[in-house]
């Protein structure tokens, strides 16, 4: 183990460590801002570039963001708890909610429609589908003013021809409430959740802070005979979300 | 949208795009050797800047990653798949076999135990454990001799004092199994997930590549009467995790 007084270990470092200590014991909150270079190159005798490398361990570990001009502030982890198991229960759309209502409580979720289209669908995704043709509805979610996730959902073109899910509004319970209505209730769900760092098109779109991840949750519906009729690949802002799943042993 | 093509894209972008679909389509498999710079400033007449950058988008989007002297190539991500449901059933810690295998199949898997020792937890485990004294099991899993996951288990100290969690070796059926013995019998699991980047001793003791993300878990284990009797904070490398949950809607 490192101690952080060790003298092996840069000065830079033993600072971003004591700044991390502080923000854990609370004497910097979430949305304070942080003592500024010349704060610290005062308080520790260190260069400007020390300094600097500094703060941007703390930016590098998503602990805190730059504000242009403004300095270096505690990031604000106000998660949205998006619950698996418990979200997807189907007194929830069966009664025409939303199921993302739940997670968000009294924020203000906007929901961007952005494409709605008949496609072909990645290869993957025709490979669980049993078919290449798909609608694809592209959406984008947005909490606050911040966008948090970006969700494609590809369901089997021939399943869902004629239905709303093809349509901007797809009505009361959403698509899956359609899909029952089809004949093709969704009964069984496997998320299959991963990590990785943002492209730059979805760091753009989520207008994500450096050093923040993306989560990556794909999302299989099945029929009671398992058939799968939707697949929904979600991405989203790390720094926004805690997945929460509970079950029984 | 933006467009592959676009002139208002950054050259060194436009190149990291075709790299990208190069291994989207299958060009570059997991573990080739990427063009190196010579190659990419030949093929496109660029700076070998411009090489670089779009070499190292790649390796800041987890695609791919530098071996020292060799070049760039394009990650194997072999994942392993964490069944966070089926996982935990009674009947395999039950019968004395460990949770994890079933993860890893025919891999070699090797447990490193850091430390098994009596401690106060951090304060929100407290919490969520009714009380800071704690039995701690710290371990470290490494496959195919790769550090993958750090996992730090949190018992009320007063619950399992003279069992074998507090030793090195807990016995067959694990940690769960005692705790069943002793008539605590876990039934119910919550499991939270976040990512964020890691620190730097993270980064270290996982071996991480640059640009890889770290999945928290922190999973909680309860008693039919609701009891907390283990929390299981998990540091998982992102780039070795497929997490995957399945229920009934």
């Amino acid at each position: 183990m490192t101690t952080a007084g060790s003298n092996r270990e840069p000065k830079y470092r033993r600072i971003a460590g004591a700044l991390k200590q502080g923000i854990e014991a609370g004497r910097y909150a979430p949305g304070d801002r942080l003592p500024g270079e010349n704060d610290l190159m005062a308080e520790h005798g260190v260069a400007r570039m020390t300094a600097r490398q500094a703060l941007a361990v703390l930016q590098a570990e998503g602990l805190a963001e730059a504000r242009k001009g403004a300095g270096v502030f505690v990031r604000e982890f106000r998660p949205i708890r998006r619950r698996g198991i418990q979200r997807l229960a189907r007194e929830r759309w069966g009664s025409g909610r939303s199921v993302w209502g739940t997670d968000v409580g009294d924020r203000d979720l906007a929901v961007e429609v952005v494409e709605v289209a008949e496609k072909d669908a990645p290869e993957a995704v025709a490979g669980v589908l049993g078919g290449a043709r798909t609608w694809v509805r592209d959406r984008r979610f947005v909490l606050d003013g911040k966008p948090v996730l970006l969700s494609v959902s590809y369901y089997p073109a021939a399943l869902v021809a004629d239905s709303a899910i093809t349509r901007h509004d797809t009505g009361a319970g959403g698509a899956y409430a359609r899909l029952a209505e089809l004949g093709h209730e969704p009964v069984r769900f496997r998320e299959e959740i991963r990590s990785r760092m943002p492209t730059a098109d979805e760091a753009d779109r989520l207008r994500l802070a450096a050093g923040t991840p993306v989560v990556l949750v794909c999302r299989t519906a099945f029929t009671a005979d398992g058939r799968a009729v939707e697949v929904n690949e979600m991405v989203l802002d790390a720094g926004s979300y805690v997945l929460e799943y509970e079950f029984e042993g």
